[in-house]
């Protein structure tokens, strides 16, 4: 494989791993986005009120309102993510 | 690093690579799209006419009409490609 299908795959290995727990269910409750939250993305919720933080992280991704993340509105997410992190990169990299 | 941090780094590291050689101007040129794609998702264009099915990609990702292809454009055809592949795997999973 090359390396940008590498990505893709661990992108959907790490999706399926969160939300494995629900047998056919593939998407992410919010009990599972807070674990996916915390042990693959520690510096993004760094509230004392973590709770509230994944309560709003969920309001924010849940764009057909069921409640939980499918991997459509999770590549959303992780997409607009690594555009914020490339744009950082962009500006503290040499001018 | 975690497994989608990596994930994360690795698709910035694909673009910067490919789009390098232009100096501050981190955008594809369509002759740069066309390497990457040729090395990165070989089988994305099976086409024998390749060349056609190039411009239609830029034509397709270049959402700010600058007959380039930026970070925000790319990482959005990786996510729309990335969620193709997850459906395709879901429906070739087990029941």
């Amino acid at each position: 494989m090359t390396e940008l299908e590498t990505a893709m795959g661990m992108i959907i290995d790490v999706f399926a791993r969160y939300s494995g727990a629900n047998g056919n269910d593939q998407s992410l409750t919010k009990a599972q986005l807070k674990v996916l939250m915390e042990k693959e993305l520690p510096c993004f919720l760094q509230s004392g009120r973590e709770t509230d933080a994944v309560d709003k992280l969920l309001k924010d991704l849940d764009t057909n309102g069921d409640a939980k993340v499918d991997f459509n509105e999770f590549i959303v997410f992780v997409a607009a993510l690594t555009s914020a992190c490339h744009k950082y990169f962009q500006q503290a990299g040499p001018k």
